[in-house]
């Protein structure tokens, strides 16, 4: 077990009293001359808008401007970014509030304790600087988080939280995001999204994403019901692939009815190979049998995958690939908890041969775009960049989740950009169910993209004028374009 | 589609009318300090002859100093680097000039537009810097490219291609080539090697390079026909496996008496497994009646690349190996325009094992030359420098094609200089059909292994003296020695 | 073949002649701020104690206190990081004494010799560094080695060796070295470590590791005998899998109350697949009867693993894993000098899925600490950071063998701390046989991690105070805690 207190001198401990403060210049790199050029580039895009196109927000929230409860819930308990750090030190998931439904102020303030005692765990991640951007712009918060302060903090996201201008939409508006995302299932009503789209006293555009993961994994447990309910709620009888197939359509046009504008996949490889008809149609009667091997299963998602291009091609709809995680690595975590607790762990990827049929067929349709993510950044330069770089469909998601953090972003740039530009990635995209730190996630992106675009100019591979542009495009431009918003 | 417009802000379009010139310190690194001593170890490289071991140059261009037809022809058309970008942002290639055969002027200057319209998609690409320096140094341009500047900058570069002393042999002298290398089929009868070699007013070297691929490859499309012609060509019966043998061994004759200094290999894996005697014969046969798998047709090239390691240790030609690409990835494009359009792209690759068995029986071997390639930047720490540090025969070839770039280039050395050195590589080799871009793709390899080498002095890692023999010998001594010149 | 002296300036060489000395600031990095901030973190870790948890210096030099033999034998024989380098160049490894036995003086001086002729080939590599750092501070001597200066350097190694004060006891009391963990059979008797650990003027701790590899490869030849050489030494009849479990835990327990704090565990994969009782017992018995395949040997290894796993969470020795590696990779070289001369190159290995069982089971067990090496780097931001970032099991091993090494330690630290923050290391570990590298190889790790931290703190994402707890935490709390010192 790890003792965070081993970090820190008991007889001088640095942060008790320590005075909390965010640098203007935190991020940037650091020889002077670069600093400054990325200080200028960064400052013509800090203000614009957030535009994010995929993340996990929970839509009621905004639907129902429902007020946050308590400290634990709103920044520790549903962020398995943050718990699973002190998992890791020892910490049981419970005493954090995972699972423990509505938390009392005493389990809040415990959680919020023991976030405050590990603090020392989160140096060098970007959980840490993630939270202290929250914990200065929005909440005040001017000492650092440890033993000694900890109730001090608590109290301060307590006041905050009961405030009429901490709502949801009020934040929206604080924020400055101007598109967001949610991830739905197809078989959503999305009623929050209808009713946030016709309340004329709500400006900004928020959109559900249709994320059909489960009705395509035909040898997972549950499918069969799954594909019933998507029958039900489609119309379409699921009793066969053509019927799926139609049903998936419908859902997907419902889903462009209430303004999705992409639609998100995550299984475990990248794979497109086709079937044959009728044996799609095998495959596909074996699975509703409760009878496909996991193999079969697996072959029948790739030719459900590659549909779900075919479909792309017809209704617009930007696809999101984010692929290769094992989830559910600790199933005694999983039995406890459920999915989604921070369990999930990465796994190698291939993108070269797995997407090729699906690019054979429509890789230069003038209607489809492609974006994958990858936490196996081995394919950054050997696939992602190659295959972005040739096909117009194709772009480079950023890193995301588990690379969602500065080094990862540096090596990302340096990775992608060389053969295929600026323009052949997707612009950020924060992934997030941690509402309050949107803009910290938005502004280490920015700064990060200004500080490489900075270093571009003083190795004098890039005009500073093309620089200024090129950030703002980063940042406005490229996930509109992406996202056909 | 990707709008490059997208980049520029049309109110204030920053780069027309801006002056186009190449900063003397592009490429270095940033901080002051390291730029003065990278600064300091260029200036005693910049002005080395060029020695270029493996590329694409046509021969005839030399042979017969073929004139330039047009800029598109010259700068465009047939480098895939530079036409793959604009097809990524929606560009058919045939309006490059691509498939086109001669072109008008009207063809080519259209296709000199599109080039300077897609200027920005260029930035942070390599393409842009070779483009950059060839405009300036040898067209004389002083414009940057922009729709507004297009017809200035191709008048400009049809007017340099007019001159007397832009003809390819001039441009030798003036780009200083020592040394060029060409790529060619076995069976070339290297018509115009032997009258470069013979014609006294030519002084410098150009040789074939023996490139057998395709006749290694059992199971693919048109194999019996080329090993018939092979057959012809080396007046060997190919009939047999022994006479398949007898026939490349008859070539490599014939190319090391035309000037030949190596090999090239480009299969989809680097395996080297041998078969028995009996087992490869059997399979020969198979493959000669057109009914091997292709399992087994991996099986037999394998068994034959070994046999060319053999052939190595005999005749001392160099082998190189430019393995895992999945060529003509997107078939539509193949089918329209052919091969070599900018549709290849890298798979994962595997050293350890798969030229375990090669090295077992010559990797001590002293007549032994292998240079390993790779795109696949993970096996450089893992596996190339590991093999290179421990066999005299091994070698790790500079980075290629996708990763032959800054970023790239930076991460090749920070990841096999440590457990192989310097003296384990191969020199730099351009491998490029651009004729015009040669000096341009040396000169940045040069900043970056003195930007390289800079770090490692002001990190008190070497003496500056060091870092200057280094450098020379990485330019100069390093090929000469890999390429046995 | 590399011959060195390409590399330098035969009019004029640099190296004859030139003081050798260390520059305080090596490795720290360029940036004159950042430089700044390493400086300061670096002078406050330099002079602490070091603990050196896993290595291969032989207990017998400690037990006996035995002086030193000769120049060659004490720096290059036996240290194949040393010997590969000049191979790859050409050198034969017999003339460098390895497999010849005890040296006369010649062979000695020849040997060393070809070290300073060579010395050109080491530049960029961390050997240079280290044996640089050997040459001044321990032997204090100040030429740079050259064929000129080779006798020089050799005698003043040769002097040093005669003294009292050079003896291993000595040197331990002058390395400062708290803690030192040998690697030991599971069969060895410990006679050395008893005697170290009752000798009453020997105040430094020496441990031994359990090394149990070759028992967890049945079908590995050998095998049998080694088990019945376990059967004898344990007392457990290893005739059945329950007699060869129980035997291994025998061995362990003898092990701890030697002293022992970890097992260590190296083989070509991660598998921890467990099998059916039964299915063990029938693997087991074909494998004692010499009839086991390698694939079964294989499934059988894992199962064993796993075991090891278990017994860990019961006697709570911290588990260590070295995978990945092609033993006797050149089979010419092993059958001339053994093993360990250099020829085993790294493979790819995979984390995710093969320790996935191991986990499930113990990965939140309060007694187990497992400590994941790699060599193949791109697991560590996939999967070991991740992994790391969740188990309280799992600690990252820093970089081991081809990659300890400048750039390879800065890249372990940008790629795993984001995701798993500084608490989920293992500490330095040197894994070295070289004794008087000792603290040349912790001395480039402390400064490697006060640059990574400097780097932190000039981009304002962690405090100076923050970042000296740090760096002392790294040194002496991690390796304390995760080895349970």
């Amino acid at each position: 077990m790890t003792n965070p207190t081993n970090m820190t001198n008991p007889t001088n401990p640095t942060t008790s009293g320590a005075t909390l403060s965010l640098h203007p210049d935190r991020l940037l790199p650091a020889d002077p001359g670069t600093r400054a050029v990325a200080r200028s580039l960064y400052e013509h895009v800090a203000d614009l808008p957030i535009i994010s196109p995929h993340g996990h927000v929970p839509p009621a929230w905004l639907a129902q401007d429902t007020p946050f409860r308590d400290p634990a819930s709103l920044l520790i308990t549903p962020d398995h970014y943050v718990t699973r750090i002190m998992h890791a030190s020892g910490v049981d998931l419970a005493d954090l509030g995972v699972g423990q439904g509505d938390l009392s102020e005493e389990a809040s303030r415990r959680a919020f304790r023991l976030l405050c005692e590990h603090w020392p765990a989160y140096r060098g991640t970007p959980m840490r600087l993630w939270l202290e951007q929250q914990l200065v712009e929005i909440f005040g918060v001017d000492v650092v988080p440890s033993p000694e302060t900890a109730d001090q903090v608590y109290d301060a996201v307590a006041d905050w939280i009961g405030r009429e201008s901490s709502r949801p939409r009020a934040l929206m508006e604080q924020f400055d995001i101007d598109f967001l995302a949610t991830t739905d299932d197809p078989c959503d009503d999305l009623e929050h999204h209808r009713h946030l789209a016709e309340d004329g006293s709500f400006t900004r555009t928020v959109v559900p994403t249709f994320r059909p993961d489960k009705y395509l994994e035909p040898a997972a447990a549950g499918w069969v019901d799954d594909v019933d309910r998507l029958a039900e709620v489609s119309g379409s009888d699921t009793g066969t692939y053509a019927g799926w197939v139609a049903a998936m359509e419908n859902r997907r046009t419902f889903f462009k009815e209430r303004g999705a504008v992409s639609t998100d996949h995550s299984h475990r490889d990248l794979g497109t190979e086709p079937l044959e008809d009728a044996e799609a149609e095998r495959l596909y009667a074996r699975a509703r049998a409760g009878q496909i091997s996991a193999e079969d299963g697996a072959r029948l998602r790739r030719h459900m995958v590659a549909e779900m291009v075919r479909m792309a091609t017809e209704d617009g709809l930007t696809m999101t690939f984010h692929p290769a995680v094992f989830r559910n690595h600790h199933p005694g975590t999983f039995a406890r908890y459920g999915a989604d607790v921070g369990a999930d762990i990465p796994v190698s990827v291939e993108a070269t041969r797995a997407l090729q049929p699906a690019l054979a067929r429509y890789g230069t349709h003038p209607n489809l775009t492609l974006v994958l993510f990858t936490m196996d950044e081995t394919i950054f330069s050997r696939e992602l960049a190659p295959l972005a770089g040739f096909y117009p469909s194709v772009r480079i998601g950023v890193p995301w989740w588990f690379i969602d953090a500065p080094e990862s972003i540096k090596r990302f740039r340096a990775a992608v950009t060389e053969y295929s530009g600026f323009t052949r990635t997707s612009g950020f995209i924060d992934d997030t169910r941690a509402f309050l730190s949107i803009p910290a996630r938005h502004d280490m992106a920015r700064r990060l993209d200004c500080g490489f675009l900075a270093e571009l100019v003083t190795q004098h591979r890039l005009s500073e004028e093309e620089a200024h542009e090129t950030a703002a495009y980063l940042v406005s431009t490229q996930p509109r374009e992406v996202f056909g918003l």
